[in-house]
């Protein structure tokens, strides 16, 4: 049965890139750009991700055999408009998706078909739409929320998000784009990757349960996999009681 | 030989506590406290948390192990000012420490001595000051920096953190005071916890590198121990080179 799942490398600090890259320069030489190769760099080293890319060498370890499932098990990607028209360039005429790329952006587009079996197809009626678009087209495999941020945020809002991998990068940026703040990476956030994004739209004592499926650690990165049970409202239970819970440890 | 330690359970969005809880209530009604009991119900459901404080039940269980191995290897503890003054009630007359305790302040006051072992001593010449009357007073054992954030962030801005440990609770909190976030928890941040807080004052390339040293999965958190190796330069590594590095997957 098709999943939509999300992964995305952080920081500990919860940062997929450094901030955000605005004005004059070139994005490779920017901050943004220094914290989102730091915080990737378990996958440009790892053999399967090169193999995609057509690079040679790289590590065939744990870290690899995650990226081969990723790869693996995606039948379709919905993606952010900004990151879809930074990889253009770069992912050349065979992307590594090796699938139907359905991009969320407010810019109507032909449908963009590359070698090896990748398409982008530029859907303008939102994130649901998207979605929807995606399942039909993973023939029974997984829909995969390739990012950014803010596209992650938008389907976790929606309610549509099946299964959550972080893979924490033992590194601590110290500020940037956060996965799961809309307000983060210089106060932008909102629109950039071609929709609205007012974050996860939880009230003041909500939060969004998950529940962890699988744990793979390596040097590099612990790889964390989530379902995602959805919201729940935070309720002060009685466990801590007998004086009250109190501030300490943890 | 002494080790400068810190562990704090934090939220998938990075969050110890809810927003911080400003003017008038309740702190126990306040989304600040929701948030902080959410991340650290798996404390307050430990056998050997509950133990210490005096209460009945509680699981026995791999939580519970970590909970009881912190308490063992700390020989000082290392407080913001907010932390113990939030706790001095709740913790009554024998707090769960069992050891000195090093409170960052910049209100003058006598040591208070409490039963079982715990004393609470005022240091008003700053971290790296409270961090050496700790060592000092640890016999050998290890200095723990018991929080919040912002003294954790001073703590591992000076230099001093040898080893962090992150209980990341499977929850997305949506916002509130985060550990690394200088300006998170409603924009204000500073001092709150007794002393200047600019954040980790890391230039724009630069980050902190750690090590994972331990991993213990539970449904209720994943523990993550790291060694803190400490500042370094991002840099544009060549791995990723033969058309350059893209933004895909990760």
């Amino acid at each position: 049965m098709t999943k939509v799942t999300a992964q995305l490398s952080v920081s500990l600090d919860g940062c997929y890139a450094g901030p955000r890259h605005t004005g004059d320069g070139d994005w490779m030489d920017s901050a943004e750009s220094a914290g989102f190769f730091r915080v990737t760099r378990w996958v440009t080293n790892a053999m399967a991700w090169r193999e995609r890319q057509g690079f040679a060498g790289g590590e065939q370890d744990a870290n690899s055999d995650i990226v081969a499932e990723s790869f693996g098990t995606a039948g379709a990607y919905v993606m952010g408009r900004r990151m879809a028209d930074g990889g253009e360039i770069p992912w050349g005429d065979e992307p590594p998706f090796r699938a139907p790329v359905f991009v969320v952006t407010h810019r109507p587009r032909e449908t963009l078909v590359r070698g090896g079996g990748t398409s982008f197809t530029y859907v303008t009626d939102g994130v649901v739409s998207a979605v929807a678009q995606a399942r039909a087209a993973a023939g029974g495999r997984d829909v995969a929320v390739a990012g950014g941020g803010s596209l992650v945020r938008q389907v976790l809002r929606a309610g549509l998000l099946d299964e959550l991998e972080l893979h924490i990068v033992p590194v601590v940026l110290g500020g940037g784009l956060r996965l799961f703040d809309a307000g983060s990476g210089g106060g932008l956030g909102g629109g950039a990757d071609g929709g609205p994004d007012a974050g996860l739209g939880l009230g003041q004592k909500e939060a969004i349960e998950l529940t962890p499926t699988r744990v793979v650690a390596t040097p590099e990165a612990t790889h964390i996999r989530y379902a995602v049970r959805g919201r729940a409202p935070l309720v002060l239970d009685d466990r801590g009681s007998g004086g009250g819970p109190t501030r300490t440890a943890g």
